[in-house]
């Protein structure tokens, strides 16, 4: 919150402060992993409930039939072909390029991909894993072509959203629908497993209008390399990689990243933020305005009702 | 060569011209890849020997005991220590920083890696698999921190080779030893398999004092996007993973590259370039002067002796 001197000022009531203090602190997650108890009714097994839990992250393979996968690959290539019929901010091409690299809102701009969202393998999961009413966050459609596709640093989308979108809990969760092949050399997600059960509370200030290079470079909200170091040494790096249709859950605390992809094979995924209906945003907890809603869905939307069976 | 008007001419024996088109051109590879028939006196078994001449590269896993690959990292942290000691042109620091990236002409700064370049297990094998005596052209010891490390594009040394050093043939074999443990995550080295039949013919000039920005980044000399593509797609991708020992061999004309590397975990090696005696520099064939002798060893240098044994 913004006090009459223009400082951002950490709120009395918030449990998980950062960007406030002049030191990097670490601090223990509040809230549980797995807000559900699992039955046989669950859309996942136990061992794999277990894995989210101590993890923080699920790799899923072969749920979508080929057929499937190959129709969200085609919707995926004509919604990149009619990016310039799309409103302006949600669409992110390359510089100097008319190439579309993401598209924002995906569930608002595409039925198929609205009918993945709400399918009971993504939303389904996610209303199990939060142990509530969920709804779609953010989404979006990443596209990154080969040879020259940049890395994305480490960092927790928890810190992000708790600071610049206002999400007072960890409880939401990232779903990642792989729309290529992804092995270990073409920059796939990188995790580290156990990273999200410590809250890094980070060093430094938001800028005003952080979005807007956040999303290329984010320099702000990002842990300190002694941190990163400890937790690596500690936990050890994963990856999930996998052919195309492989989905991967991880919580909104899992510190992640991807290296560069110098190889000639692209990368292509959508993404979609469940958010538990509980944990509606509120204000920004450090960050003068919250971010505009095509990166954070505001107000209090419906929970989703999940739907069983294949995609049309 | 150059003629009075100052443009750089191929001349007229040259067999590989690069950089003097205004298109890419695909060439067939002129010399052998194994230059020894094997035998059971070989320092590498037969099926080794078949792997190089198929892929042109080759992985041998322990092969050095514990305590050598010990003593050798413990070599390589002294000389990172005394860099400021050695020639201000065998040593790269990271901009802005002190820390030692890179000593070139490694085995004339220490006795320890002199004595790897000539042990039987580096300059024999070389020496077996390009059927001569063998000597020195570049060597180097290589160090990346983790978090920050950039990515290297694909490239065959050779072509650089002949283009600005003068490098007649396709007979040098380039030794990489790991001193610390290199996984696909890491920005281990990458090799497109099979890349070493053709010879890529580049568009472009070499610019003067080129090696000064191309040991950063390179832009000359790099093969098209279309070029590989095809050959990643038609080949595949491999990289070389294993732990501090492990020891890499690759052909001269082997196009490979590295990603960047977000992950804390660093990345050294110690790089020997042998060359054949008899295919000893001339004038180079694509740039107006030859690269400085540390990069590219000049004259008629003595071959190597390979020393049996274990290292001191």
């Amino acid at each position: 919150m913004t006090l009459h001197d223009g400082k951002i000022r950490a709120r009395p009531d918030d449990t998980y402060p950062t960007r406030v203090e002049d030191r990097e602190r670490w601090l223990e997650r509040l809230e549980p992993v797995l807000w559900s108890e699992w039955s046989s009714d669950a859309p996942i097994s136990r061992e794999q409930a277990g894995c989210y839990e101590r993890d923080g992250y699920l790799v899923m393979k072969d749920i979508f039939s080929a057929a499937e996968i190959e129709a969200l690959v085609q919707s995926s290539a004509k919604l990149r072909t009619a990016g310039s019929t799309l409103p302006v901010e949600d669409v992110v091409t390359e510089p100097g390029a008319q190439e579309v690299r993401t598209i924002f809102r995906l569930d608002e701009h595409s039925e198929a991909f609205r009918r993945l969202a709400h399918d009971r393998r993504l939303a389904g999961v996610a209303q199990f894993l939060l142990g509530d009413g969920v709804y779609v966050h953010q989404s979006r459609l990443n596209y990154k072509p080969g040879l020259t596709g940049k890395e994305f640093y480490w960092h927790s989308d928890f810190e992000t959203w708790h600071a610049e979108d206002g999400m007072p809990r960890m409880r939401a969760v990232s779903a990642s629908l792989l729309l290529t092949d992804n092995g270990p050399l073409n920059g796939p997600l990188m995790l580290i497993p156990g990273s999200h059960r410590t809250y890094i509370s980070c060093r430094g200030t938001t800028p005003d209008e952080n979005h807007k290079s956040s999303l290329k470079q984010q320099e702000v909200g990002v842990p300190s390399d002694e941190s990163l170091a400890r937790l690596a040494q500690t936990n050890g790096i994963d990856y999930a990689s996998g052919k195309a249709g492989t989905l991967i859950f991880f919580d909104c605390n899992t510190i992640h990243g991807s290296n560069g992809n110098i190889t000639p094979f692209p990368r292509s995924n959508v993404f979609f933020v469940f958010n538990a209906v509980s944990n509606a945003l509120e204000q920004p907890f450090a960050a003068r305005k919250p971010r505009p809603s095509f990166l954070a869905r505001r107000g209090a939307p419906e929970p989703i009702l999940p739907v069983p069976g294949a995609l049309a």
